[in-house]
């Protein structure tokens, strides 16, 4: 056992140093008091899940939990998969209660979870990330789906973001469905081959666009013509989510024919905020309306809206507006040092007098020569210092350096504290 | 697939309701404010680590990994384990940066990390727990000992605690190693079994200790009771960290020279918090000073010290002396009732103008009956009530209804707020 170990994490997940962590907490924390101040409150689970949970949606996802998710069978002979997106939980936790939430019903929840997939590892896209997930259940009153969007708007305007740098494209899955249906379309499959050719819209040139339409239509080209036409119709205004949005003020809406988001669980209203900037146009968040996955566990069917919102697109996107605070201080207020070996009891005594009236206290019991400790903790940015001898124990008076403006205060405790 | 699924989680690992993630979080908040407090900044890794991190050091932990861990191969052939424990996270994060870390030596790190071991489910030891961990690296200072010891201290004192409620063990590896050595026993896996006897005494009776420890000095009586003697021998006043602790005036501390603490890799001092609680006689704290763990890495060897504490013990301790607030309320303080369908996007508009004052507001959009309402908001134990029908918008006064006192104020809405 000589053999050296690497330091390096896990292949495509990160270590969080307190600066990394530093920018996490600081996410975390306004993503929590944006969801509480909707009323929100907060759950969460265990990141391990019976591989069951993900099989059950369908063929499609039987493949993604094969492929793409770290499932692995423990020594009970169950099948385990790390979670790699909260909605089944969250749809378990509530099937599981429904009766006794249903009588709060609507039901505001949000969770800050660590999901994984197993992939490749590429940029904002890692094996474990963290998403904030906000959810409504039971009801599906269109007011809520304003409401959760609103949620999503304010949460980038608490990240102090202008209406410029992002916008939020809303879509109607069950109005599209109409809609198809409306031009002849009555096979599912091919509503759900456009929808998938819609999702990669942006990404493709007109041309191909239109080939492929085409081509799915079964070589109809005015059908293809007549569908293109509907998706890229500017917004008349019946889209009573895209117009309520804009009535509580919020600009950066559009209706968005092309939007399909992936999931197939979605059945009514869904929507994605994309950031304007150029150098990181990508979707930030995405979310929808889903009725019937409660259904899997035998219950009812819970109507539900929800969204998703991950750290990694959330730090691309701050980072591109430039939105990040520079100084996310992870130091103490107040260090105390101790000039020798002698006074450093009475150091951690004083330390935690100062800690007794609120303030965040760090020792330095190093002993060496006062001016590099003073120097450290102004790299740190620690606010003051107070430097302890003898001297200071025996009168009790003491010193606090401010390390940014200089000032000096001396006095007992109590009084340079206050 | 109309199987019906299962609602539970899976085995051995929690739902976390808003009910229970409010105690979490309050024992969360708790933990990170003291450690705050203390100076010490928030790291934090993923759950997924190599699985050669827990082997190599040594046979003991081979049997770990293979048998208590969750391991398996991913299909990239490597071998991950889910953490058991964070010191080996931290030490190989410590490792990898110790050239830059060092110059703010000692460095005081937390995290509250979720932590699984695979054995059978029961009363506080699940599959998946959280931890407090509190590590100081680079120095082996004894006030730094001291220091994390308090810190350990005032976690439970943060929490409402008083001095009868529990007990902090301390003893010292090394000081014991020589005790033994003074009593001629010089072979290490004597030693070994003699303190592995040591972590059992508590709970087996005075013979049957003395038996064991016989047999294991081979039959030697005379030296079994010396050393029973030695061990049960109360405190000279000659453990520096004991005594820097009284003099700190923390007065439930003793020097327990039976205290083992079950991981191979602490060298030096070792302590334990313990509930005095009859109904909960168990251990709630535990750490110890290490000096070998970045040695692993190829490095050179850092000193450090720590304790990790657990979400499930912390619970138990807390439940068992009604430190446990009441009512950790989830719920919004302000809760605006639409009275029809009419009004809902105003409700909207109105619950993100008190919010922009920082107010937590909730909307009820249900427009059921308004008593009803009123009802389960003050089940849900929020603070007021606002109803708001069409004369509210149109003459944009409103009255808020405090739900505990009964008072109710009319006015505009920065009237009423304010």
């Amino acid at each position: 056992m000589t053999d050296k170990l690497s330091t390096q994490p896990y292949k495509g997940v990160r270590d969080f140093y307190p600066e990394d962590m530093a920018v996490q907490q600081y996410m975390f924390n306004i993503w929590a008091s944006t969801a509480e101040s909707f009323g929100f409150e907060h759950y969460d689970a265990s990141v391990l899940e019976p591989a069951t949970l993900y099989r059950a949606k369908g063929a499609e996802n039987a493949e993604l939990v094969n492929e793409q998710t770290y499932t692995f069978t423990d020594r009970g002979d169950r099948e385990v998969t790390l979670r790699p997106e909260m909605t089944p939980t969250v749809a378990r936790m509530v099937a599981a209660r429904w009766r006794e939430l249903s009588g709060n019903a609507p039901v505001r929840w949000y969770s800050i979870p660590n999901l994984f997939r197993y992939e490749r590892p590429q940029r904002g896209r890692l094996r474990e990330h963290w998403q904030l997930n906000c959810d409504i259940f039971g009801t599906n009153n269109l007011a809520v789906d304003i409401e959760i969007i609103s949620l999503a708007y304010q949460v980038f305007k608490n990240f102090g973001a202008s209406d410029e740098m992002f916008v939020i494209h809303v879509n109607n899955r069950a109005t599209m469905q109409l809609a198809y249906q409306s031009l002849g379309l009555m096979d599912s499959e091919i509503i759900t081959s456009i929808t998938r050719l819609n999702d990669r819209k942006d990404k493709i040139d007109d041309d191909t666009y239109f080939a492929e339409l085409t081509s799915i239509v079964n070589d109809d080209e005015e059908l293809a013509r007549t569908i293109k036409h509907m998706i890229e119709t500017p917004d008349s205004g019946d889209n009573q989510v895209v117009q309520g949005l804009k009535e509580l003020g919020i600009e950066n809406v559009i209706l968005d024919r092309s939007l399909a988001r992936g999931f197939d669980y979605y059945t009514g209203t869904i929507f994605e905020c994309r950031d304007n900037h150029t150098d990181n146009n990508k979707t930030v968040l995405g979310g929808g309306r889903y009725d019937n996955l409660t259904r899997l566990f035998g219950n009812e069917p819970v109507s539900g809206i929800g969204f998703g919102l991950g750290d990694v697109r959330m730090k691309d996107f701050l980072e591109s507006h430039n939105l990040l605070p520079q100084n996310l201080n992870t130091g103490p207020e107040i260090m105390i040092i101790s000039i020798d070996e002698k006074t450093n009891l009475e150091v951690l005594r004083i330390a935690q007098e100062i800690r007794n009236s609120g303030k965040a206290v760090c020792s330095d019991l190093s002993n060496r020569r006062v001016g590099e400790s003073i120097g450290r903790a102004a790299e740190r940015k620690v606010g003051s210092v107070i430097v302890v001898g003898e001297d200071e124990v025996v009168a009790q008076v003491f010193t606090i350096k401010d390390l940014e403006t200089g000032k000096e205060k001396t006095g007992t405790l109590a009084e340079i504290i206050l």
